[in-house]
């Protein structure tokens, strides 16, 4: 592609380097900006700089946050000793959204991955460890991805944390909500049988 | 959403402002960028700003430049007595890139459109009517869409020019090379066989 300016085609290749985004897609935005107003691009320009020099991890959770500590941490209102392990931010804010949970957060940054090369020790895992033998928790949850590499870093937390005297739990797995039983994998709908409640503890909402 | 973050809140809204991009994608596109070394930020971030404060329109065609004058205009090699009218430079690279046409360009900015409140005057039509009268030019080219917008602008561009010496053209419209004419809508089909050509014409490529 042609583009006759070297400011469009820097522009342009720096939007598709982005993932999900193609050549054609960061030109239509790239086009659009100059239609809008000076003002708004640089605001998106502002935004994207602050957003990743000024961010900082929160140095309890390593939660995403503009404090050294973040709003969950710092709120005293939550039960500090109940810890949701995450892989990643996204994850706190899907849980944050359901509004149900009142403990606090542990951030991996990752799961265990041979494939991508990533290692336990560049996970928060040790620090992970760290937090159950130094705040005295109560309870640790794991709420990771049911895939290959969540297994492998929840069996390796397992193994690290089986004989610290807190208690381990993994949030339930089953048909979801509104989901219809006859269009469910086999191995949830499988493990949903083998993991079955009793009927009244299964009407609590 | 509930993010957290007060930077993060930003640069998402900031993000999902652009056409076709929602907050999802938007926070997504964020993250990624916080997984990414800093640089990379901060190049988009430089990037976007020197493309919308440093670019400039070509004093004589209005394509996008990075100079003065277009290095479409500014090439000797070029027809400049040949002009092809078009919508906007997402155009005037896609006729580029045929590498076919050897005349310059004049990039209208837009299509008229009551619809849209866009009036003759917002658009580049009596600078062109200047350059006819001024430059000499022996042929406009119209390649404008085949819409209501389109034919509107081009007829009121046939009004301006038909009584000046030049002559007015328009790109041929028919049924695309590898299109079936079992799949070409009507318009085009009943249009095709009306503009048919002799022959041995339909064969120059």
């Amino acid at each position: 592609m042609e583009y006759g300016s070297k400011l469009l085609e820097e522009v342009v290749n720096e939007i598709a380097a982005l993932p999900g985004i193609g050549k054609r897609t960061a030109l239509r935005l790239a086009l659009h900006l100059l239609r809008q107003p000076e003002s708004r691009a640089l605001q998106l320009s502002d935004a994207l700089r602050r957003f990743r020099t000024e961010i900082k991890r929160c140095r309890i959770c390593h939660n995403i946050s503009d404090t050294d500590t973040c709003a969950i941490c710092a709120n005293p209102a939550r039960d500090h000793a109940t810890v949701c392990v995450v892989e990643d931010i996204r994850d706190v804010m899907a849980i944050e959204n359901t509004g149900q949970f009142r403990g606090v957060y542990h951030v991996l940054g990752g799961l265990i991955s041979p494939m991508e090369g990533v290692s336990p020790e560049q996970l928060f895992i040790d620090d992970l460890v760290r937090r159950v033998e130094e705040e005295n928790l109560r309870e640790v949850i794991l709420a990771l991805s049911p895939t290959v590499e969540g297994d492998t870093t929840a069996y390796y937390i397992y193994k690290k944390l089986k004989d610290k005297p807190v208690s381990l739990t993994s949030i339930a797995r089953g048909i979801g909500f509104g989901e219809e039983i006859e269009y469910a994998d086999e191995i949830t709908l499988a493990r949903s049988i083998e993991n079955r409640v009793p009927f009244d503890q299964s009407l609590k909402f």
